[in-house]
C-alpha cells in the first residue's frame, strides 16, 4: 500500500449525481488513489436538508448544512448543487481559497462562465465541467485539448435526453407528444414541469458552453436562438419519415465566415427541432442517449456518443475531472500519467468467453442434428439457435454446400469458453456426419 | 499581437502525417499560439531524403537529415517516422534532454511503451500519442483522463481502416475479398504489401495500447491474440447478412474477473473478424472510418467515431497533443485553459444559412405550383425538391390537409438565408392559393 499524499475533497450537493459521486469516492478509494497519485479524502458533503431521502445511503457524519466551512481548506471542491445561487458564491469562494473546482452546473456556466473562469485564472486554479454537457460523454476535454490544434467548423449535438426520448418514441411508435410526455414523466425521464427541456432552455445552456469552447470565445446565453419541440406534431413526424428524415432536437454551433458585422468571422448558436437524414449517425441516437457530431477542418467528422444523463453515468464524468484535478494538484500540474500501474495477467484466448456462430456442412439424413447437438453438449457448448438449410442460397454460385445429400447447419451458441469451443469444433470436424466446418465466427458487441 | 514565449519544436518525419503537421504549424501559427500560450516555432524537420517527393511542399531550409542535432535544445519533439529504430533512440534522446514528446508510433509504443514511459517519468516529461490509435478520433485522452475515475470493463473497436473498408465493401457489394483488396490498393486505402493490415498486426498494436491504458496495466504485444481477415469469404458475409449480422474486424479488450491464474482479475486482448449485430452502433461504421465502443462501470456505453487514418486528419490529433504539451511547458504544467479568447460576434438567427422543408396546404387547381414557386424565387429561396400529394396519407386520421379541393406541397429548398426564408413563408401564408403553412423545418447534419 502506497502512502499517498491526502487531498481534501468537499462535495456540495447530494442529489442523483452527487450521491453517486460520494459513493464512488468512498467505495473506489484505493483505485482512485492509484489513478490520481493522491488519497482523495471526502471531507464532507454539504446538503440543504440532512434528512432528505437520497438515491444512495451516505455516512451521516459526512453530511453538513454548512457549505462555507466545508470549503475552507479543501483542495478540490465538487459543486453539484445546480442553480445559480448559492452555487456561484461557493464556487468563487472555493477558487479564491486556491481550490480546484469541478462542477456539472450548466446553468451557472452558461450565465456566469466568464466570471468564474476569470476568478480561476487569477489564482491559477482550474475549473472542470465535463459533466455539464452530455452527461457521461467525454466532449469537453476533447474539444478543449484534443482539438486544440484544429479548427472546429460546426457542431450538431443531441444534448437533451428528455426531448430525444420524446421525439424518438413519437417517431418509432407514431404516437402523439402529449401521450409520450406523460409516459416520460411517469418513468422519470421528464420532470413534472418539463419546460426547461421541451422549450430548449437546457439545450441552449449546453450549446452556449459547447460553442464557447469550440470557438474559443464567450457566448452569452441570450445569443443562443432557441425553439422548443412543442410544435412538433405526429403529422410532422410521419411526413419526415416518409421523406427519409427523422426530427431531432439539435444544438447547432456554427462558424460563419464573412457574415459578422464588424468582423470577417462570426458564429451562430441555435437549438431547435430539425430534420436529420436517416443515414446520418445522429439519426440512430435513440432514447435518452446523447451524441455530439463535430466537424473540424483537419480532423473531419467526429462523433461522441453515450448516456446523456443519469446519476451514476454523470458521476463518471465528475470523477474523471476530480482525478485530473488531483493529478494536477499533486504534480504542480505536471502530472500527465497515473501513479501506479497494475500488472494484470492476460489470459490465453482459450480462457475467453464469448458467443459463436458455427456453420457446418452435414449429411442430410435423420439423426444428424441430434448427433451434432450431442457433441456440442458433451463439449459444454450450449446451443441458442439452429438453422438448417437444404437448398443453395441465391447468389452463391460457388457454394458447394448444398450438393445432393448435404445440408447446412448454422448454429448460434450461448456464451462458451473458447477452449471448449475449439475442442468441440475439432470433434465435430472429425465426426462422420460432418462433411465440413464451413466457418466458426465469434459474436461481439452484445 | 501578444509577445508569446517561444517553444522550439522538432519534427521527425515528413510523410503523409508529418508533412501535414508541418503545414498546419506554419499556416496556423497565430491561432496555435493563442491556444497554447506559446509561439510554436518549428525549428526543423528531420527527413531521410531531402529530395523525396512529399504530400505538401515544405520550406527547404527547415529540412535536415540530422535528427540528433535537431533534437538538442528542443522543447517538444514530434516523432512521426514510424518503425522501431531509430525512432526509439531519438525519443529516448528527446526525453532524456527534458523535451516533451508527441508520437503517433503505435508499433514502437506497443513494443517498447514501458521503456519510453519509464524514461519520461524519470525526467518528468510527457509522452502523448493520441495519433497512435484511431487517427483523428480522441480516444487516448478520454481513456486516460475522462474515464480515470471510472472502471472500463470492455472495449470493442474498429481500429483498422483498411480491413473495415474491405469488409464493408464485401458486405455492401457482395464482392470477393481479392477484388476489393486490389481496388483498395489502387485507391491507396491498402498498401502494396497489405499483410500488416489484413493479418491484424496493426490492429493488435492498437489493441495493446488501448488495453494498457484502459486497464492501467502493461500489455505486451505478444499477449494479444490475433487473427486476420483473409479467411473471410463472400459466402460468410452473405450468411452473416442473412442472419442479421455484419462481419467486422474488431479489437476487443476485456476485463475478466476470477479467470486469471494467480490473481482474481485478468484481461483478454484480441483482434479478429467477428459478427456484429446490424443494430449495434459499430455496424454502421463504414469505409475507412474507425470507432471505439467503450463499456464502463459507471459511464455505461460510449462510442467515439471518426476518421481512422489520413494525413491531415491524423495531424489534428498530433497538434492537439502539441498544444497540450505546450500549455504544460509554459505553465509548469498548470495550464488548463488557453491563452486568449476571441470575442466573436454571434449572428442573429436571420443571418443563418440552412436548408428548409416547407409543407403547405394549397388549393388544388392549375397554376398553384407556379405561383408558389414564383413567391419562393422572388424571396431568393431556391427549390431543390417538390412533392405534391392529393389524397390523405394513411395513418393520419386527424389530418385535414386533403379535404376536397386541397393539395399538400412538400418543398425542399436549397440553402437559403433564414431571413429570406421567414419573409417568404410569411408571404406564402398571406397568399390566396395557400390555405395553411403546415410546417417549416430546418434540415441539419448535411
Amino acid at each position: 500500500m502506497i502512502d499517498y499524499r491526502r487531498l481534501r475533497i468537499a462535495l456540495l450537493g447530494a442529489g442523483s449525481v452527487g450521491s453517486q459521486v460520494a459513493r464512488l469516492l468512498l467505495e473506489h478509494a484505493d483505485e482512485l488513489a492509484d489513478r490520481s497519485g493522491a488519497a482523495l479524502e471526502l471531507a464532507g458533503i454539504a446538503v440543504r436538508d440532512l434528512d432528505a431521502p437520497r438515491d444512495v445511503e451516505l455516512p451521516r457524519e459526512l453530511l453538513t448544512t454548512d457549505a462555507e466551512t466545508l470549503i475552507v481548506g479543501s483542495d478540490i471542491v465538487i459543486e453539484l448543487m445546480g442553480g445559480i445561487e448559492p452555487a456561484r458564491e461557493y464556487l468563487l469562494q472555493a477558487l479564491n481559497s486556491g481550490a480546484d473546482v469541478v462542477t456539472g452546473n450548466k446553468a451557472l456556466l452558461a450565465t456566469h462562465g466568464a466570471e468564474i473562469f476569470d476568478a480561476a485564472d487569477q489564482v491559477g486554479a482550474s475549473v472542470s465541467y465535463e459533466a455539464a454537457v452530455a452527461g457521461a460523454i467525454p466532449i469537453i476535454r476533447p474539444l478543449r485539448d484534443s482539438l486544440a490544434g484544429d479548427r472546429v467548423d460546426r457542431i450538431v449535438g443531441i444534448v437533451n435526453g428528455t426531448t430525444n426520448y420524446i421525439l424518438d418514441r413519437m417517431d418509432v411508435e407514431g404516437a402523439e407528444m402529449a401521450d409520450i410526455l406523460a409516459d416520460a414523466q411517469r418513468l422519470g425521464y421528464a420532470e413534472a414541469d418539463p419546460t426547461g427541456d421541451v422549450e430548449g432552455h437546457d439545450a441552449a445552456q449546453k450549446a452556449a458552453i459547447l460553442a464557447s469552447l469550440a470557438f474559443h470565445t464567450t457566448v452569452p446565453l441570450e445569443a443562443v436562438h432557441r425553439e422548443g419541440i412543442t410544435g412538433v406534431t405526429k403529422q410532422m413526424m410521419d411526413a419526415a419519415r416518409h421523406a427519409g428524415y427523422v426530427i431531432k432536437m439539435v444544438a447547432v454551433c456554427e462558424r460563419l465566415t464573412g457574415r459578422g458585422e464588424a468582423s470577417d468571422e462570426a458564429i451562430s448558436v441555435r437549438v431547435y427541432p430539425a430534420l436529420i437524414r436517416r443515414e446520418h449517425p445522429l439519426a440512430s441516437v435513440h432514447g435518452v442517449n446523447n451524441a455530439v457530431f463535430v466537424q473540424a477542418e483537419a480532423a473531419g467528422n467526429l462523433m461522441f456518443y453515450g448516456a446523456g444523463a443519469g446519476g451514476v453515468q454523470t458521476a463518471s464524468a465528475v470523477l474523471g475531472d476530480v482525478v485530473s484535478a488531483a493529478r494536477r494538484h499533486i504534480a504542480g500540474g505536471a502530472g500527465v500519467g497515473e501513479s501506479t500501474r497494475a500488472n494484470l495477467p492476460t489470459v490465453d484466448i482459450g480462457q475467453v468467453v464469448t458467443r459463436y456462430q458455427i456453420t457446418l456442412e452435414v449429411d442430410d439424413r435423420p439423426g444428424v442434428l441430434a448427433r451434432v447437438a450431442g457433441i456440442l453438449s458433451d463439449g459444454r457448448v450450449s446451443i441458442a439457435t439452429v438453422e438448417q438449410t437444404l437448398e443453395q442460397t441465391p447468389g452463391q454460385p460457388g457454394d458447394d454446400a448444398a450438393e445432393a445429400g448435404s445440408a447446412r447447419l448454422v448454429i448460434g451458441t450461448h456464451k462458451a469458453l473458447e477452449q471448449d469451443l475449439s475442442e468441440t469444433v475439432a470433434r465435430l470436424a472429425d465426426d462422420d456426419v460432418v462433411e465440413r466446418v464451413v466457418s466458426v465466427l465469434r459474436v461481439e458487441g452484445d
